[in-house]
This record gives structure tokens, C-alpha cells and sequence, in this order.
């Protein structure tokens, strides 16, 4: 009877988990344990070191609660959630590319009418994002509904304010018949992930940049469209090409231009200097995830 | 300035955590990245597959505890603590395998004088195992201290029974002037590792047999001589060849012979049939880990 020897025991493993029952899950499992395998046999993984990561997934799992998914975190510093992205949104090149939820996305954002500013009471520069949701062939798409959020000055999101009992820098705009959209709100700035949990210990050991760059969340649901979940950068701003989480794509940087008090995009008045961007959306049509 | 595609996202992933401060952190890391996306790569992870990783590894933390260490049980059922074993003790063919230390070990195990029984008011068979520790070259090692423990019938260690609050099944034998230890114990029963966690509900959707086949722990550590963790496994017993756990060996697998009531092996008498396995360790000199 053949046991276990050094040479033999990545077949013996691999061919155990592919009794699976459920054909994905024996794809899933085998090619788990051989790649996994492979990692621990290309480093010569020490004793030492698999405790120490069974400390860190450890730490890791006890970090997570129902306001902090520390895997997640770990999952998008490693560049694991933006290739998953990639993955499963391959867009035509024409359409806006794809990039990570993140964690702070709340369900239920109520419904804002063009131009309304979803700001309201924050303190930053007033930003107004205009621009069209098109089909793939240029079609302008009325009555899309986007769900934008994003984070304030100081880097905080809605979900991490637990005292925020109402709607804050998040709302659901909706496009007019010609396709057009208008979202009111404060400018972005670039913030740290946060740094006290295993991840960061783990970064601390490194030169990595632990900052996202300046951007807003959208999430469009249209029906028979692809689910587009992406973010707009904005251009020139600090932490572009070391995005923590692996974000950042060419098409999604856009320029926040200066305008001074006076006329505002939303057909009203803005009465301090505030900043434009201006962007189409393009949706592929049909499912591809 | 090259944003992130699917194409060169994992050479950016890979080249980023290579800035780790220890050259061997960021190898470690830059293989890890690399094979984390191989994997993903290879099987083209869904969104909902990830999501249900997360949420896997998330259930894994949150099952661990002082008592419980659910990934390590994790690594165990994938083959990769055996792995880790094989690939830093790679003794000499001639000398006794290692094997995996499994998370029942306590340390300071009482002192037992030749024969002792450690098992003491637990009930079983009764088991001798006796034979000599050897260097490479055969030559006897006196003083050389095994220490020594195993599950009871129930498949329970002392370490899962908190009621228990002096040695039980656990005891640290030393070797005579010529090389000679004897212990006594009971015969140990296969058992199955805790199915009530994440790890359990993974092997619950496959066909994987979730027993060890019968073992008793061994840990010899002698100056001079490579530290030596591994099992005896009872020849015939079942699961020797599926043990969940990967740990069986050839050259771990001994007889347990049949004896009747008379003459022991440690030059008393037992009163009723016993059993008796002779096994020889043998030590490779040097540290090897």
C-alpha cells in the first residue's frame, strides 16, 4: 500500500478533494490544494512561517464583525479582488471598465433628483458629475438609476459613522430622457485603509502605499445591461498608480475642472467656486457574470 | 502611466509586495500573490465564489479559540501540515519519518519510569510498545527521553477533556543504558476529527473519510539529534490509508501482537491478554529543520 511520501502527496490530496460531490466544488478544491501546495513547496514554507500564518488567519477572522470584513481587506491589498473583477467583467473595450465594490456600499439609498446635492451639511469643495449613460452602440439611456457613495474629507464612509442615522454622501440619481445624469456632492480625497488589524501589520512590513486615490462609488443595475460596479477617479490627484486595492484604470481618471461661483451645471447656481467632471457612462448589454 | 488590467495585474500585485523590508517576507510574499492568482486565474472564480470564501475563512476565525484551532484542521485536511512536515525534515531513508504533530500535544508530560502505565484507570486494551532509540549507525541512545501521548477509546486527548486535571495517556519515558524504553498503555482506536465547524462542513460535501486511523504521538528531542515528531500507526487498523490527515507512513504502521494473560514485556506479569508492539527509533544526528 502506497503512504504518504513527500513526492506523492499533492496527487493523493488533490485526487481526495476532487470527490467532491458537486463538479465545480472538485475543480474548486483540487486546484486549491495543488496551487496552495505549490506556493509551500516553491518557498520551502518553514514550520515557523505556516504557524505564523495560521496566527494571522486567525487574527485576521477574530478582526471581522459586522462593520469590518478585515478578509476583504486582505483580499484587495494581495490584488485578489480586483482580479476577481477582471475575471468576471470582461467588457467590451468601449464600454466603462469594472472595478472593486469595496466594503462600505449601503443598500436603500434614496432617490435624488438631478443636480440634488447628496453633500448636504458635509464640509468639502461642491463637485457636480454630469455626463449621459449611452448603450454600447451610443444610444442614450434614460431612466438608469446610479447609486453613487463615497467617502468624506476625512476619508470616513457613511458605513463607518455608526451615530449617521440618515443618508450621508450616498443617493440614487436617475437619468432624464436624453440620457443625461447630474450628481451634486463634495470632492473626494484620497484616505487610508485601515492600518490596525493583521493587513496592516502585514503592509507595515513593506514599502506599500496603504492610501486609495480621490474617487466616488457607482453602481448601475439596468435591465439588460451588464452590472456596471465601478469608481471615478479624479485626475492628478495623490496615490493614482499605487491604489492600495489595485482600483485604478485608465478610463475611469477624470478631470475635476475649476469653475468660479456663478452658473451651475444643473441649470442653477452654485454661489462659491466648485469643480466639474464630466463623464459618460457606455453599459454593455446583456449578462457577463 | 499603466493603470491596472487583467494582463498585468498580478506582475504589479507581485512587484508591490516584493518591497517587503526582509528579502524572505518578500518572498514569501511575492509566491503567495503569485500562486493566489494562478489559482484564480485557472478556475476563473466567480464573484459568489470569493464571497463564499470570505465568508468560509471569516467562520474559520471565529471557530478558534484556546481549545480549538480550526485552521490548523484546515491545513490538515489539505494535505499542507504534512507537506510542511516533509519538506523540513527530510531525514535520511533509514532513519525514523516524521510526522505531524497534530494540536493535542501538551507540554510537561511527568516523568515515567520504564513500564510505567499511563494509562492508568482508563479503560482499554492493554498495550505494550517496546523497543530501542538508535542513532544512524545502530548505536543504542541511553537517556534519551520519549515523550509520549494518544487519544482513549472515545477518540478524547486530555487536551479536550477540561474536567481533567492531572496526566492522562500522556507520560515522558526515557531510555535504559542500552538504548531500551517500554511503555504501557492502552491500544488506541481510530477517531474523527470535529465535523462541527467550517472545516467539517468543506468535507461534508465530499466523499473524504473524516477518520485517523489508531496512533500514538511520539516527540524525541535529543541533543545532538534531529527533534523527531511522528506517530505509530497499528497495523490493520482502519483508515491507515485514508487518513484525513495525511499522516500514515510505511514505516510508521507496526503490529500490535496478540498475547495472553502471563510474563510482560517490562518483566512483570499482566493478568489478562495484552498487546505488544517493538518498534526501534531511529535518530538522524544534526538538526535537519
Amino acid at each position: 500500500m502506497a503512504f504518504v511520501t513527500e513526492e506523492n502527496l499533492t496527487a493523493l490530496a488533490e485526487k481526495r478533494w476532487a470527490t467532491a460531490h458537486s463538479p465545480r466544488d472538485a475543480e474548486l478544491m483540487s486546484a486549491l490544494v495543488r496551487h496552495l501546495h505549490a506556493f509551500a513547496r516553491e518557498v520551502r514554507l518553514t514550520e515557523e512561517e505556516w504557524l505564523a500564518a495560521v496566527e494571522w488567519l486567525t487574527a485576521t477572522g477574530r478582526m471581522c464583525d459586522d462593520k469590518r470584513q478585515e478578509f476583504i481587506l486582505a483580499s484587495d491589498v494581495l490584488g485578489l479582488s480586483t482580479l476577481v473583477v477582471q475575471l468576471n467583467h470582461r467588457f467590451a473595450p468601449e464600454s466603462t471598465p469594472a472595478t472593486v465594490l469595496g466594503p462600505f456600499h449601503i443598500d436603500g439609498s434614496p432617490p435624488a433628483p438631478y443636480g440634488h446635492d447628496m453633500a448636504e451639511g458635509v464640509e468639502g469643495t461642491p463637485l457636480y458629475v454630469t455626463g449621459r449613460v449611452l448603450g454600447l452602440d451610443g444610444t442614450p439611456l434614460p431612466d438608469v438609476v446610479l447609486d453613487v457613495w463615497q467617502a468624506d474629507t476625512d476619508g470616513a464612509y457613511e458605513a463607518q459613522l455608526p451615530a449617521v442615522d440618515e443618508a450621508r454622501l450616498r443617493a440614487k440619481y436617475r437619468t432624464r430622457p436624453d440620457g443625461t445624469y447630474c450628481v451634486r456632492t463634495i470632492a473626494p480625497l484620497g484616505y487610508a485603509i485601515p492600518m490596525d488589524g493583521p493587513v496592516g501589520a502585514l503592509i507595515g512590513r513593506t514599502s506599500i502605499s496603504h492610501y486609495r486615490p480621490a474617487h466616488i462609488h457607482f453602481l448601475i443595475d439596468h435591465p439588460g445591461y451588464a452590472r456596471l460596479i465601478t469608481h471615478l477617479f479624479r485626475s492628478g490627484s495623490p496615490y493614482l498608480d499605487t491604489d492600495v486595492v489595485f482600483g485604478t484604470k485608465d478610463q475611469l481618471v477624470v478631470d475635476f475642472a475649476e469653475r468660479p461661483a456663478g452658473p451651475a451645471p444643473d441649470g442653477g447656481r452654485c454661489e462659491t467656486p466648485y469643480l466639474h467632471a464630466e463623464f459618460d457612462f457606455v453599459l454593455q448589454g446583456g449578462r457577463t457574470s
